[in-house]
């Protein structure tokens, strides 16, 4: 494949392509009307076609995968991150200076490297770079992202309980303290590593919790949430791994100030969301569910009226791979070079 | 059949013999080596035999389904009661002094007949029998089960979230307000009913909140801790939709009291159950799983310390249609009749 | 919604939009480029949004649903019928005559109305519209598709059937006797009907084989086998549920001829269909999967010897929903109306 | 666990107890009225209790786990093999002389060493072995079984395959040719490996076919129908890869020989099968559904006319498990030691 300027077509990189999350990049970026993937990475599959590695991608004109050390950076516009944390950092920082980068690692989501060090168990290796990365929480973070050169993806349970919390708490509705956040995904979160508790045999048929109170993604929720509030909060955080492929269903469970009363926070998170393409606040009594979200970049938020008085129940769902990774993503690529923000995400979930 | 006293068994009468629960009532007492199941009645299905309604009971030597109007009840010493809400009020009234009853529905759980008209949008029945119903955690009620003649078994919900609550609020290490109980059901739950959002391609690859701040468990649950507190308590109780078919997984949160530590709430549990054959404290670290105890009478409870300081997240795990709803009746009818109480429900989990 | 010519975009109706059938015509012709869908009918459903039906297109701006008798016809162009069976032969007979049709149901498969008669339990309501219909598997019929003002579109079990079996017995690479097709489907073919085989409880954690020897499907395949092969031909065909949503695999055992070996059967297939967009025969070894074609238009086949000498295995898998219904309707929508024929089309499949 | 003769049970040595075939050994033996388990063997989990491997079975008084080469061998009455294939051998060989073995690989299988050593890639390792052992397909051979010092349990695939067929074929109503087999098994047939294709993510909502005409039970299934027939037979069978856990479902399809008709081979079946506990012929037009068998040990078999004259297709549903490995084990061991054939084994399916 020769890459030539034939079009106007924006040139991009996948490095770590053989993940479910580099496949849903490539799904989505394949169609983009304004985007050319020119490179795939995949260290252990170097050599083979995407397709061989990921049937359902195979009739799709895309370059053959090679490892990192091999590829061919000249031309590229942006270049997507899909790889393990500690290796993004080192890779990033070698990338050249003129492609935007969009890292969906945990690598660059925390400011301050002393966090990133306690929670990963090593000391960040690109500190400097950390400084200049914006936090890809598009809704949020939009006019930053447009002016970032890389941006660090929001994990897949932060994007579920960040929309909304942090409206909440910066509106003054609810406490900052007490947030218990029970959350739920299906098994593509996981990674497609080949573990005991990956198992079909291991996972259908039954759930369970796990990594309580100790899950990466608490820190990457508090650091927002504190800056929401103006000061430091800390949250209860609990994930689950439910017997399904995608989807995120984060139940919170919040205490209202001010007087507030549910609905109040349904009509501000409303108000708040009205006009995003992916963002959708649900009629009063409707709830979400993951199979409406599955496979679209939509995040679909609930709020209820808890029978404890002064507290209410806020329920959000989203596709972990779309709006939880590679449709974020692209979100984010969307708004860095000045293209329309859906372009390219539009499709409807997939259901049943 | 003829029903006489060849032998010793306990003479069984399952009424409303076509539900989940039915069945799970026949697997149980079918191989209990002191029970014969002498009654089945199912009012749609009446004149079939069980085996054309439930192939995986075809083996087995049992009665045909007869309309409850055409019940022999003479002979009969134990009946389980599986019939709607309501319904079973008025059975249950008509139903020969001298035979014990283990009722499944929700009818005889409130004790305060004004709460089940409030729930359940009806004057209550059968208030008289209502005082003399005992309720049937047997864990907790094991005494006044044994001599009871009409035991009120708990649903499956409140099963999960009792059995770790009492002995902590009732210890004095929880507060019993503020509690957030986030359950999580298998589809059985919702029993056999020809509902959309009981379909396979409605459920299978999603998960949802359902009756948020509304469902029927909350007052029973409430019931109970209120009795463990010695005053009212109200909790917060959101059931959810999994895609599987049984379990549940309670994740409670709460908040320690008296300088009470994650461990002293575990110990204290490990100690309370310490001897039990059903309810089982893991070790400090073990999270339980719903596979591993699906189709077992098995109760897992685990405790953990959340980061949050002074907070603890609880997590049970039970198979909803045996300890949640005919294992437990079948260990009470053990307890009933001064049988050993794991007798006939002694099968591990299936796993995978 | 005032139905002005403001855009050359085709004018679409969709009657009975209720259905997991109708939905995934709405997900496809909401995104198509040269489609405006302005009319969607559903009479249980009638006078609510889509979105309160299927909650997971509630972001897409459509028409309300109405009753078949109080749609608006002026100004449609295509109108697909997601109707049931024998419902369909009597709207279609009444749809104005400059509107092209496209009919989902099996009222005009079958081009002998006696065998309609006979499997579907009474007379065909329209023969003379019969005559004049298509029969919309579209590689295969393309150019009488492209004529057509009414396409019967095939089912779902006859597609994955005929696509790969068309070929190989009109270039007398195998015999057309003794054919054993053994269909696996996921339950959406079943629809979205509230009927006790369909609930997830039954369905999940389980496999049967049903209509065994019985499926409507059968003489569909047998009528376009006998095209073929220019005589009659009766096959085996077995169609079992699957615990899984979307997908149908056809694994098929035949009988080669003139000393033909797979490899020939293999390449005869995949020079026929080289330079379709949605038939895609896999290189020599590789067998189909239907998590490879899930929510796309694709597909998918594999040949492979057997052990028997002489005999061969064919296996083709593609979505039932899709290129077994509402992507090759709207593929045929495109032939008949002179758009590029994946227009609307090019999604990927979503895995995982 | 001092190892005494307290009582008279039988002295049980599971090796390679930590997969899933060993679990449920474990499962059915530990309920076994006349058994007792007091060696477990699995090499990489050596030094662990089998709760930790399999927290399911946690509740059980059970030895630790150690390595094969630390096993006490003294005491124990039969062994039961659940290793991988060629490890068996030597094992097997190692194991003395005075203790019953059945043996779940496909070590002692096939009668042949050299057709072995052409399926398994590698000479057998014990061919003076393989003379004495017997195939443990029980219905078939039980009085062999019952002389037996090591019985070699047949594969999943061929039980279900072997049970209706080595009848029909033996009594002359169907020919041995041109059998089709069509086999659908869910994943734990795959055993507890951590490989991509077994993830739950690559496994549910799809189905495939895999090792198309080359699995290894292919040739088993050929033994045994050659044995019926007189003479040398070759099949058909096809393996598919089910979202589901447990449950093997074959879809046969043979030619009937002498005039014969779909009923009289049912009733032959039925016949031959009328006193067994586990082999049930379904009454005419009842399909055998996988979920009816679960966890159980029961195999369900369904004959159905095809519409092609002089065909039928048979159907037969087990546990791969159970009925397919550990269930027709424990069955085995019941028929070697003199006990009755169903003890320990009564337990009805799971469902739902």
């Amino acid at each position: 494949m020769t890459r030539t300027r034939h079009d106007a077509r924006l040139k991009i990189g996948i490095l770590g392509a053989s993940g479910y999350t580099g496949a849903e990049l490539v799904r989505l970026l394949a169609r983009h009307p304004a985007a050319e993937i020119v490179l795939l990475t995949a260290d252990r599959q170097a050599g083979k076609t995407l397709g061989e590695v990921f049937p359902h991608l195979a009739r799709l004109p895309l370059p053959d995968l090679v490892r990192i050390e091999d590829a061919d950076w000249r031309g590229l516009d942006v270049v997507f991150c899909a790889l393990p944390h500690a290796t993004t950092q080192q890779v990033v920082a070698g990338i050249p200076k003129d492609m935007k980068i969009v890292d969906l690692s945990a690598d660059f989501r925390l400011r301050d490297v002393a966090t990133y060090a306690k929670w990963y168990g090593h000391e960040h290796l690109a500190p400097d770079l950390q400084k200049s990365a914006v936090y890809g929480l598009t809704e949020i973070y939009r006019d930053d992202i447009a002016a970032a050169r890389l941006v660090a993806n929001p994990g897949c349970y932060t994007t579920a309980s960040e929309l909304p919390l942090i409206p909440l708490i910066a509106g003054g509705l609810i406490g900052a303290d007490g947030i218990v956040i029970d959350a739920k995904s299906g098994v593509s979160g996981a990674g497609r590593s080949e573990k005991l508790g990956n198992l079909h045999t291991e996972v259908s048929e039954g759930i369970s919790a796990y990594a309580i109170a100790g899950h990466r993604h608490a820190p990457e929720i508090e650091q927002e949430l504190s800056v929401a509030a103006g000061r430091p909060v800390i949250v209860t955080f609990t994930p689950h791994l439910m017997p399904m492929n995608r989807g995120i269903l984060a139940t919170i469970y919040v205490t209202m100030t001010n007087g507030a009363v549910a609905e109040d926070l349904r009509i501000a998170l409303a108000a708040r969301y009205e006009n995003e393409p992916f963002v959708h606040v649900l009629p009063s009594g409707r709830a979400p569910a993951t199979r409406d979200v599955r496979g679209s970049n939509h995040c679909l938020i609930g709020v209820f009226a808890d029978r404890v008085p002064g507290r209410a129940i806020v329920v959000s769902a989203l596709d972990n791979l779309v709006k939880g990774a590679a449709g974020q993503a692209v979100q984010n690529m969307n708004v860095m070079c000045g293209l329309p923000e859906a372009m390219g995400l539009e499709q409807e979930a997939l259901f049943p």
